[in-house]
């Protein structure tokens, strides 16, 4: 599978700015193989208002076996749509999008794309991210003085976690916010940078998705105190902090729907969905009465919620919380309902808000299945999404027997767990389809929004990666997390080797004390090596990224920009792979930043990589040279 | 290539409804060879409210080598996606979507789909389109006694066309509407059933793209009178007439723009985009001064142009005119303006009226590009485009040399008019890159949608295919446009074999009296069988498609139905396949319906088929037999 062939991304070395405004004219580049061609023109194609129109590229220079053609493009729209064509001597035209490089016309929506909007703060995309569920993170001694929630049923801190109901949702940990402060050194050691928080509102479960305020810390995590002394720490120590929101959903305890239910004559009516006349019956997520979904028809609810100074999401952002943004829960169904659409309204109002509050706050939605239709520059700095690297990543380096795990009423599923899917367990991918999955769920999203999507190799809704991982995998796939293009995210208790067979069993109390143990110290001091790795290298954040081989068993990549390149490697099985020095210039200058791997040049400039799988290895090689 | 694998379409054999309302349940049925396998399950996943739900197929018949799989699916949203997962034995999962066989997880984008929404008309399924260019088609006697207008170079019947300013737009042969009437019984005989006028309100050029008014016809046709006339003779044979809209702009002299113009406080002032105080610099169609471009969020524009009984829309459908639909100019940029798209607004603003004033109209929309963001079902019952079949039939089926053309300002370009693509001139396509680009710009559009596309060889915009056919490839071309899921389209004149280097110069006026011409005569014939066999055959025009073949040199499809099946050989070079017996179940009672090719069954049911190229045939088979 040659990979030598035109490439453009829309990182620094292609483009010559990040942030256009509306008018503006970009210059961008792309870089052609000299053995590519002879041709006799390479031109861009864009689509202002849906209408082809096109701009000439000219060679502007050459280097390293590549020659680079520029042309000026004018950002017309808000997601402004470009391609190449390569019109050949012999007649033939190719054309390089998002997805790859085609023999006849592509689609409009895998167009590489600017984004003419407020591009989201820098350090989006610099930070490593670090998930807690407050109830398993830690408990400081001021829990013991709170009493036990009527719904709860208390578990020790060594207890198992219960997939089965009640204590599915109702096994109560007692972890708080001052827990989380008292570890804040462990996560600084480790490295990451930004907490995310799954929400710390009152409720009536041990997730806390069923909040019944927005406008109140759960006391039994600390109030509204704890909330704050933990954002100051946080932030004392150069971390952020993000909150989780439902946007889709309340509880049915929230003050709001007991308001309205029984009540049609309520102001809070008309911010659900009642379905009779006495509003007893209404719609709720998946049918979870628990959880009755928002009408976001509801210019009162906009309001209260999400819309200017005085709403929730504006609160929280605000002195003296100041958390540094928000993850939107089940941000893909919000506002969505049969024949009703207003997520785009939803979404759009939340991001005026953030940016009206903080501008240097991110806004994250989840959307966990295919995320593109939500992800074009218009709201979401970026998504918690799983089909263009976690799941891939699973069905590469996953055990195929897999771990069985107990459905909700405890019946066993011997199965392993998969994202909920009825497809017969984890399935069975080979790099080259990682690879693919990679491209088709990030060739509809523009560079920048990519650059804001989470890369989680499990969080609190899934089992924990490390339960069905293939023997020596660990490296690779939280090595991958690490380098590809977007933002890493640890799920609490990773480092700590946890395991847990679903979503219920991932949500394992952190044991803290074991970090003497072999297995345990081995992990966390793998994150912390290659988070490290992470934070010290620019173009691991935002350089460019270009596959340079990738065969069943391995995927072998480079980031790149013009200080340095890394080049990153990524196998399950055995690896001896020779590349065209061209793939690889600076070669010869590489030095190894990770990893068991031999890189050698020989006299004609080829390159030989070699590795014992599994094997995750990084290089630093010079930066691209353009001239 | 093989292309044995499992089927499934929007088409009557696998929904059981083509017109579901929201919550309906649908059983939807894939049809799958009997080797492929062995399999588990076999699931839907559709993905309401954009969050995944599964449904679970259950094996209910088998027939000739293939196993018929069936789920139901409730309807949720007015666009309901959804796929089908095929579980192996052995762990493998593999998904089929409007785009194929997939391993791995598959874009939303490219789900088949239900569309919820009112059905267009079946008799647009039924119809053979002829699209008529007023100026060009027939002068009656009435046009002697008119006055050439200001703007116009009057032109003789026998003139050539003119495609250099100022002739391009102004060059005047008077055809007229009366001519038209003149011309029904060739219609007629030729078998069309849907005559589609670009505009034929006044303007200032011969095209009338530049409507000065959208509420009367231009009296060099004969006025509102001759339409009527024309309307109720098209009628009168069964036949049908759709007119031609400009929702993008309008001319600089319609009555709205001169209003507006310098004049500020003018109620149209708000109708147009003016981009300074006095209202004398403004926006328009590419540059273009002639064509102002309408704001449409201008209340007062929808309510006089589009919305409600009083509307432009509405005037023409309802009587005394009763024209049967609209095609609409320029579909895709209406509405769109930088940072503003009202295009959603508009197209279901026109299907609105269009619906509550005649329910048996049509509402096609242009879109010459990538039309799927467009076509989700929402308001256009089809479009009018390109990529999906007139741009890859002309990469397959031209002679590469091709005819230079006359810019507008009489520059000659050697390399032939390809869509005003600057690619250089017609790029080269084998049959398989012809299957790939009809795939890939229909897997994005519900099947519903898709039946509604024109597929026009050429247009009023483009050159004529003709004039760069490849030798031998006339039957194949049209043979290709009247045989594939759509609306077969023929540009006037192209029955009389015209050229035409480039969309000026293929405005030729109609050689009336040359049918004794024997290429004239050969070309008619084509037509005329070729019509008679798509209006014959339902399976034509409803059934599903599915390709038993594909090479560099061929496609070989069937449309089939419970009823019959109708076999579809195009090829531009020598053919010789052998096909199993499960791809072609009843091969061997298959009726020759057109062409020179050989169809022949061996003892083991395999099927052979010869063809001396470029050939296109046709064979009737028996309908596909569920149990």
């Amino acid at each position: 599978m040659t990979l030598l062939q035109p490439h453009h991304d829309g990182s620094d070395l292609y483009v010559s700015t990040q942030a256009p405004a509306l008018g503006d004219t970009v210059q961008v580049r792309v870089r052609v193989p000299q053995h590519y061609g002879p041709l006799t023109a390479v031109r861009t194609r864009s689509n202002p208002d849906h209408e082809p129109a096109w701009s000439e590229a000219t060679l502007v220079s050459s280097a390293d076996g590549w020659d680079w053609w520029q042309a000026d493009i004018v950002v017309e729209n808000p997601r402004h749509g470009y391609r190449f064509l390569f019109i050949h001597t012999n007649g033939a035209v190719e054309t390089l999008n998002q997805s790859g490089l085609h023999t006849g016309e592509t689609l409009d929506a895998e167009d590489f794309a600017f984004v003419a909007s407020t591009p989201p703060p820098a350090w989006l995309s610099e930070s490593v991210m670090y998930q807690i569920f407050p109830d398993r993170f830690a408990r400081s001694a001021l829990a013991d003085e709170r009493p036990t929630p009527e719904w709860a049923i208390p578990a020790e801190w060594d207890t198992p976690v219960d997939p089965v109901i009640p204590g599915r949702s109702q096994q109560f940990y007692g972890g708080d916010l001052d827990g989380i402060i008292e570890h804040l050194d462990h996560l600084q050691d480790l490295g990451v940078t930004l907490l995310y928080l799954t929400p710390v509102f009152p409720a009536a479960s041990n997730h806390r998705y069923d909040a019944s305020s927005f406008m109140t810390v759960d006391p039994l995590l600390g109030g509204d105190e704890a909330y704050k002394r933990l954002i100051d720490a946080v932030h004392a120590r150069g971390m952020r902090i993000i909150g989780d929101l439902t946007s889709n959903h309340s509880g049915d305890r929230h003050e709001w729907f007991r308001a309205a239910y029984g009540n049609p004559a309520a102001p809070e009516s008309a911010f659900y969905y009642f379905t009779n006349a006495d509003n007893t019956e209404y719609v709720s997520w998946l049918g979870s009465l628990t959880l009755p979904k928002f009408n976001w028809a509801s210019q009162e609810l906009r309001q209260r919620f999400i819309e200017g100074e005085d709403s929730v999401v504006a609160h929280w952002l605000k002195q003296p919380f100041g958390i540094d943004g928000w993850r939107v829960d089940v941000a893909n169904m919000t506002g969505r309902y049969r024949d009703i659409d207003l997520n785009a309204e939803v979404r759009e109002t939340l991001l005026r808000t953030v940016l009206a509050t903080n501008p240097d706050a991110i806004l994250l939605g989840e959307s966990t299945n295919d995320a593109t239709s939500d992800l074009q520059g218009d709201a979401w700095h970026g998504a918690m999404t799983y089909p263009s690297f976690t799941r891939p990543v699973w069905g590469w380096l996953s055990d195929p027997q897999g771990t069985p795990y107990l459905t909700y009423d405890g019946e066993e599923v011997t199965e392993p767990w998969f994202f909920t899917q009825p497809i017969g367990g984890i399935p069975r991918y080979t790099a080259r389809d990682v690879a693919a999955a990679m491209t088709r769920f990030t060739a509809g999203i523009p560079w920048r929004v990519r650059l804001g999507n989470m890369l989680p190799l499990d969080t609190h809704d899934t089992a924990r990666f490390e339960t069905n991982a293939a023997a020596g995998t660990m490296p690779v796939a939280v090595g991958l997390s690490l380098t590809l293009p977007g933002v890493p995210v640890v799920f609490a208790g990773d480092e700590y080797a946890l395991t847990g067979a679903d979503g219920e069993s991932s949500r394992t109390p952190i044991p803290w004390g074991t970090e003497g143990d072999p297995v345990v110290a081995e992990r966390i001091s793998l994150y912390r090596e290659l988070i490290a790795l992470r934070r010290g290298h620019a173009a691991l954040q935002t350089g460019g990224m270009r596959f340079v081989h990738v065969d069943d068993e391995a995927l072998v990549f480079v980031r790149e920009s013009a200080e340095e390149t890394v080049l990153v490697v990524a196998s399950r099985g055995d690896l001896s792979v020779e590349l065209d020095d061209v793939q690889l210039p600076g070669a010869s200058h590489a030095e190894a930043l990770y990893g068991d791997a031999l890189l050698a040049t020989a006299d004609d400039g080829s390159v030989l990589i070699e590795a014992e799988g599994p094997a995750f290895a990084m290089w630093q090689l010079p930066g691209v040279r353009i001239s």
